[in-house]
């Protein structure tokens, strides 16, 4: 039976969004040291690093709220896309910011970690 | 001498829009049979129906501005993975709309072609 990848990455969103909302140090797992992740103008590569930049964003109460969600196959070898497209709610704000995010999922024995991880605030 | 990932997204993006604004028809050398576009909530498979959708959308005029463009090697066989934020004229509107955008770059020879599109409109 094939993975379904709308669900792997439904779950996947849905796991990491909890994640970071709750308790974001503990994001380190589903990163790899060839992992890359691009938040607004800074680059980083490696699980320790990405989680040093994820763990030291300057707010302490945050959630993000999913508008759209688009998966396709990355590749033959069992890579997902994901597009994500939210809303952000950073500490006491009451306006929502509006996000961009992709995620690049690679299998990984029973499970995906984040090969690319792209995000952007939209300005409007 | 590597390829400069972030060069080529860049071009691509700014050639492929150009393209699309002036005459869409056009796109399908860019799509292979493998090819896949997520365009809001339609998705498609295959060069030739992916430039059907396009051609099809139901403005005349259309014009795309990029604000954000952010690349990431995909792979370690030359990828390139993008995501872009930006704006689209159509028509005679005065506001443009905000939108999103994903592109899986796969290299073919001196040239790149799109394996992955994912594009959705931010509302807000």
């Amino acid at each position: 039976m094939s993975v379904d990848f709308n669900t792997v990455a439904k779950e996947f969103c849905t796991f990491y969004y909890q994640q970071f909302d709750s308790d974001r140090t503990q994001l380190g797992n589903l990163y790899r040291d060839q992992s890359m992740l691009t938040f607004e103008t800074s680059q980083l590569q490696g699980a320790k690093n990405i989680v040093e930049k994820l763990v030291e964003l300057p707010f302490q109460k945050v959630a993000h709220r999913i508008s759209t969600l688009d998966a396709q196959p990355g590749s033959p070898s069992g890579d997902i896309l994901v597009m994500v497209t939210g809303e952000l709610l950073i500490d006491e704000e009451q306006n929502a910011q509006r996000y961009s995010q992709v995620f690049h999922l690679i299998p990984d024995g029973n499970s995906y970690y984040v090969f690319n991880d792209i995000f952007r605030l939209n300005y409007s």
